[in-house]
């Protein structure tokens, strides 16, 4: 990723992600080094999984002042107590703009979504390409001038398009990838390039109705209500560590085509809030949970 | 079941609920026939399944004055409309108080919401037995002068126990049963012998978690929302028709503990909801699915 | 309005909506008026107010065989029986196309999701026209190819540019407008030429915060939810009769901007579920209150 | 308060509640101070309201093999760091039990909800007294077997009652007090007497429908949802610091009978859930609103 590639410059930050066994002192220790170096700390939160006696932490201090240089801060960090305790961390600077590429089929209303808000700035992310295995909303990238690239994937012609896809996804040099209702499966190789970084959309509460066509599912149950989950993907299908998931009442009276609808509404807020919190580097992953700091 | 056990009467009226294929004319057919009765329809919801072509219909209308005498009303009814459209039907009177037996096991919570419910007079019910196989609740049972009945049933004695609870069940001529966690799972025999008339609390949102410990499974998937639905019984497993559902949002810093205690809160204000649909005849079953009339 | 204005031609309906003095018979004389001119009932759902003994129907039938002219349902209905029961009502035909204006001001949020939601067809209607008291918009709209009119309405100017306005809607045949976030009080004058047809978007639960600012009023309060409310504009600011509200948790961590970026998503699903409904035709109003068909 | 009164002991630790001035160095201090005294944190969660630059700070150690007597450990914070901050503090022991008073006036629904989560060991408190302006709910009480204290409290008589309440209060050594739907309007000086120590419920989603009959207004406005609302007592009538909101979806067919059913399920768990969080020490106040920590 480039810094500040669209000048949106603020009071510098860094962000620092860490988890290890826990310990006395943890805390101690990192607001100590950041002090010491003259930081200024912004927001702290640490959680404690008591059960397998894992630290988390999220902290982020003002740049301004601070003494070790931004490329040195994770060698300075690592040596100083990092190593000590075995702390394994993610060090992030708050203008680094990430380079997001969207993946669509052929349903709008996400892609929508997502244009609204980084056209609008609420997102600062750049996005340069939107991909495909249709051409259906091809004319809606042209109108906000994205770049669009179809690739017509199919069962033969899958392994040779995910190799020109990821060739595509690495030139551009992009950071993390958003699924907005693609309706094909990634292949183990594909996902495993990007560890935590594919967000995916998928239209049921799960574990409720994994796989395909869940609100026929849910309509066929008779469920009373509808939801929707975001969550990173993994080699196992829509078993991936969940980022967020909300639901929306429906009743007897309602027909398939009615949860369709409701559960638009759904996925667009469930898979927009799953990237917001990852742009603000706010999510953890371990053992297949998220952590995701307030 | 006894009519105005408790002498709370209120202006009497009756409720019939129905099921037909869809044809026209039904509703016409159905207001006509009270009318020229002399009956005033209070409520009437009709719903129609317009893949199944199935037609619903709740209506309720205020006995006095009406021509024909409750006990002839069923059969006036089939003769001059029902029989000829192939109606489905339920009728019930609105001063009949139903008897209800409530099935628990050592968990408190439920049963102390449904005694609060019909202690203070918000549901018309009566109660004549709790039934347990522990001996934990019994304290409560008794400091609300309700009878409580021990039946210690396990793997070897669960025929034999099951005949003596539904021996008891007929004797207190028992109209409904309320599984208010009851840990215990009934023989399809048992099962067979109540027909959309065992109400049970599962604690998530099924289909997800059925089974033993789903707050520890929602725990483990990481889940963001936990729910709990209430279903009347089957001989399917966590597979009956689901009368009602409601989920609250958890986060990472829950633990298992967490889950629990605000399931339970969940668990208690689900079931209550379908006791109330329940009692108030607003519940019609129709594969494996309930339309809940408003 | 034009019918079929866009081709997208079903199985022609007609939506009735009734509200009359509560009696017995409304059900039954409605009903066999239909089925009387070979009308086959779709759906038909009723309300009765009983406090104020109000009754309020939505019918909808198939006019495929109806033995009535469109242009003559309305004459016959009131002479058969609206007269008899002195029934207010409205006549709508479901290949109506409604064409809507949408008022505007800076904000994109709502714009870009209505926008979204007709370009994809999930409404059917048509937008002739964007209106704003600021240029800032403009360029979105004409990427849709919608038409973008600035009326730079500010104290002085207001009567005269209302005027402007109000015969651009009427040159443009306009049947409803929604105030997608437009921040600017309508006159009185304006408001009354659009009688239940204008729809606001407030950003809160009203009765709480009305008036300007209210994630700041909120944030002051110290609340745990915030809200949002859509409404018929009437004459006294924030008091029309609400069609749809919902809300969102937020915490003692939520800035003020928090609170913004989370409004936002709530603003823009709960004013397209009202204007969703008002396209349906499921909306009554009566005495300040809405009925709102399922 | 007592500690240990019910022999329910865990291991024990300490939880210290901070607000200060923000400024760097305050955590670390804090951690430091613990560490060095031989304290393992258990839980610590901070937040920095950056607007008016006051940092808030919960934290929690085990105190076996703590180095400071429990009497001490104020004082030698005090002089270590939390004079040299400005620190405002509150030190909790794990260990304490505290002492609530429950109010109420007729109805029982809070009251059962209440009593079954003490009576169940979901919370950790002794309830040594019920208290009433009303008789009515004397017999629920006695079921327990906890004193029941009735006081006519009436306009001519309040300042006296008070006087007797207060009077009574203090030989309990009552710790914090719950209105558990309790209509009469505390006085000034009684309020004064325990600051942020009394938790009321008001069945509205404040600030909306403040005062009384919030369920008759809110039925008049034509709201789509209504909500409950747990707060501190403070001077100026349902203006107290919120601690915990909900609401629940209501229709234009619920009548107000209906909202208020619908509504008691509401306040119950709005309650409660405030009580959840007093009793963890989970809550912090400042300017009129509250830090829940998690």
């Amino acid at each position: 990723m480039n810094k500040a590639e669209n000048g949106n410059i603020k009071k510098r930050s860094a962000i620092l992600l860490i988890h290890c066994p826990d310990r006395t002192g943890l805390v101690a220790s990192v607001t100590e080094f950041i002090g010491r170096n003259n930081g200024n700390i912004l927001y702290l939160e640490q959680y404690v999984d008591m059960e397998k006696k894992i630290f988390f932490m999220r902290v982020e201090w003002d740049l301004s002042g601070f003494l070790i240089a931004d490329e040195k801060i994770g060698v300075e960090f690592d040596s100083s107590i990092g190593n000590k305790f075995q702390m394994k961390k993610e060090l992030h600077f708050s203008d680094e703009i990430l380079r997001m590429a969207v993946f669509v089929s052929d349903m709008p209303h996400c892609l929508y979504d997502i244009i609204s808000r980084f056209s609008s700035g609420e997102w600062n992310v750049n996005v340069p390409v939107i991909i495909s295995n249709h051409q259906t909303l091809q004319p809606i990238a042209e109108k906000f001038g994205i770049d669009f690239k179809f690739f017509p994937v199919n069962k033969s012609a899958k392994h040779e398009q995910e190799k020109l896809e990821l060739k595509l996804l690495e030139d551009l040099k992009i950071d993390f990838i958003v699924l907005a209702r693609y309706m094909q499966i990634l292949s183990e190789d594909f996902v495993s390039r990007f560890p935590n970084k594919i967000i995916n959309i998928h239209h049921s509460f799960l574990p409720a109705f994994p796989g395909a066509k869940p609100y026929h599912s849910a309509y066929e149950r008779g469920v009373k209500v509808i939801g929707s989950t975001s969550h990173y993907v993994t080699v196992d299908l829509d078993a991936g560590p969940i980022i967020e998931q909300d639901v929306v009442r429906v009743s007897h009276s309602d027909s398939i085509q009615d949860l369709i609808r409701k559960g638009k509404d759904l996925e667009k807020v469930v898979l927009s809030r799953a990237v917001w919190n990852h742009i603000q580097r706010k999510i953890l992953v371990y053992d297949n949970r998220t952590v995701i700091f307030s």
